[in-house]
């Protein structure tokens, strides 16, 4: 889940803490966007740290020992071990970043959900951050993805993603012709939107995931998933092993971000004319 | 899934046709909320007839031969054989015939998303015609069960239907005390109601789900399924074997539902005095 265009919480950053989480000497390594987490409750014990009712994230919380995380734009950091990943050998530092955000919670979600076998038919609506990485581990997963948006951005889609069909979502007979054929959505969208169009895009026993944070509530019709049986499920990022799992399933597939690196005064312009995902080379 | 108190959509009477479905010979048989159905489409072939996309339902309905369907209230009636369902021996046919749409709903939902396993903790919103039938299934497929409602009927749910806890919804206290207790709860309120209250008595990765029908769509905030991987699903009623398989475990377990019968004059008077199903005698 990830609320502004802006929020980088993964790092690609050399870090000489030897890692616990893998077993393997210090070499590169990236930390997601946990720092600390009980390690013995029954979230952690699942390694599903990402879920564990004290977990600290990477930005702006008070740790246990209150010292506060700061974050992770810096060039080196001492972090615990257990929260450190092996990363990928020859796998781009700034393009990969990202995933530690945007591409755990796409892609755990799809594992999750049982979204990632092949022959499935993906929508992914939104094609910003979020969105162009979901439709890449879709494509990588052997599903057909059909991108949902709201702005024209077909060729965009078609080409640079390899979608295999692009509906605007505020075009009815588009969304029609649409009609039952999906069997998962992974709805990246942060601003209020209607999900009736959404679900009605969804085979019977489909699953639309929400991976977005509107931070107003979205409507909700009982009759839109309770006619075909059909959910709306949401997370937020995902467990360690996920994550490394995750990361060497995107290195083995080339699965990268589209980014632009940025200076970091540029955040200082507080321009929000992002892309898909800044990368800020400090 | 039942939108109104009034509902009785299924309907044990003799049927003297032969079923198709058991293949057992003519006997006491009865017919669910389902009329006709493809047979062919990739939903009837799953045995999931109730997401056919052409079903017939019982009532008002237009049939392919475009006759109207008018219901089960008769004694006797010829239906197709393949929507007619073996009866359990001895089992009321009074207390018997809402399960033919409340129990189906309620059992099926609870099959489905893998919330009818031994020491789960269910929740059920709602004592009526579902949900004490609700809380009879989960009590039966081994769960502790804690009912939620908006009166307090906790004397009537934990001595009639030993429910083993039970906690009001507009009192604060005892829901914050509920946080994080559940597994999976089975909402059965047909009005209009907060989500997010019943989503915080989740454990992370529970899953609520809907089988009322509340006409009005209901608020659903983003961060009260994301943060730790909830779900709201929902469904309506089951398929033809499920429907065999939930009345012959009914009729094992001796699950009924709690039925004032009434005469078909009683219908006239539209008194919304129900407690849990009416059952009428023809």
């Amino acid at each position: 889940m990830c609320s502004s265009k802006y929020c980088i919480v993964g790092s690609a950053i050399r870090i000489f803490t030897p890692s616990r989480t893998t077993g393997a000497p210090p070499s590169t390594r990236s930390y997601p966007a946990m720092r600390w987490s009980e390690r013995n409750c029954d979230q952690c014990v699942d390694n599903l740290q990402n879920y564990c009712p004290k977990l600290t994230l990477t930005y702006n919380r008070i740790q246990p020992d209150d010292t506060v995380t700061y974050g992770g734009y810096s060039d080196v950091m001492v972090v615990d071990g257990d929260f450190v990943i092996r990363w990928p050998e020859d796998f781009p530092m700034d393009k990969g970043a990202p995933l530690l955000c945007a591409g755990i919670t796409t892609y755990s979600q799809m594992k999750y959900y049982g979204l990632d076998k092949p022959g499935l038919h993906i929508g992914v609506v939104g094609l910003g951050g979020l969105g162009h990485v979901a439709a890449k581990f879709a494509k990588a997963f052997g599903s057909k993805v059909t991108v949902i948006s709201t702005v024209g951005k077909k060729k965009e889609a078609m080409e640079s993603f390899s979608a295999d069909g692009f509906v605007i979502s505020r075009e009815l007979q588009e969304m029609q012709a649409g009609s039952r054929t999906l069997q998962g959505i992974i709805d990246t969208v942060s601003a209020v939107h209607a999900l009736a169009p959404l679900l009605s895009l969804l085979k019977p026993h489909g699953k639309l995931i929400v991976v977005g944070a509107p931070e107003k509530r979205l409507e909700l019709s009982a009759f839109s998933i309770t006619l075909a049986r059909k959910t709306v499920a949401g997370s937020i990022i995902g467990g360690l092993k996920e994550t490394q799992d995750m990361i060497d399933f995107a290195g083995k597939h080339n699965i990268v971000c589209d980014v632009e690196i940025i200076p970091i005064d540029y955040v200082k312009t507080c321009k929000a004319d992002v892309k898909y995902r800044f990368v800020i080379d400090v």
